[in-house]
């Protein structure tokens, strides 16, 4: 029941990027030499953050990437859910429907369903506003 | 960021061993049929319920499994730890301490060492008592 290391990672370059100054962009090598993340794992995790509209990249030379919003409207769960897909604590939870044989009968379906109602809350309070340092959120 | 289906299975296999008459055993075959596990990978998580303590093995062909304490005494987080080892929700909340290279200076470190002490307390109080159909916890 682990954050992959993949989000984790997202986590930390977006952080990085919501304290850069305005206007300046995060490069793949500066991203990777100050979060410490493994450059072609990082360069994955830029594009998929850019796919999924957190991030906004700029080709050439001086290129690189900045948010492409303000850090307080971007949350844990924005990035943990566009590296990972839709959260959920149990196989009982997913969207399609539990698949399980005993999805009809089953007592213990609810005590999830509350769980990652919880958890995807906190996940969504979580701003990266909270994370700049000594900057406006 | 979800339950192993191991540790559901047996989550299911307590509450079947928790709604069982006293005295009475719970077999691998009647389990195996009442909770729809797959007979082999049920065989191997009771082995792990009973080296951890939750539940008791009686050899012999009248042999079975019965809970080793009232089911009030079993939680969730009891089966999972029995079965996953301890639950941590990022790589930087384990016991050995986070081996991750922003150790020092990490600022996310925080949040998740709250949701996981709020999550292990939700599995900590979720107990078998209240799986209990009609009968006493």
């Amino acid at each position: 029941m682990r954050l992959s290391r993949k989000s984790d990672y997202a986590l930390r370059a977006v952080k990085h990027m919501a304290n850069l100054p305005t206007g300046k962009l995060g490069s793949i090598n500066s991203v990777s030499e100050a979060e410490t993340i493994p450059r072609e794992f990082l360069a994955k995790i830029l594009k998929d953050l850019t796919r999924s509209g957190i991030l906004v990249s700029y080709q050439g030379v001086t290129g690189g990437y900045r948010l492409a919003k303000v850090p307080k409207d971007v949350t844990f769960l924005d990035v943990i859910e566009a590296i990972d897909g839709p959260i959920h604590l149990n196989l009982c939870t997913e969207d399609s429907g539990c698949r399980c044989e005993q999805y009809k009968t089953c007592q213990l379906k609810a005590f999830w369903e509350n769980q990652e109602v919880a958890f995807k809350k906190a996940l969504g309070k979580e701003h990266f506003g909270k994370y700049r340092k000594g900057r406006s959120k």
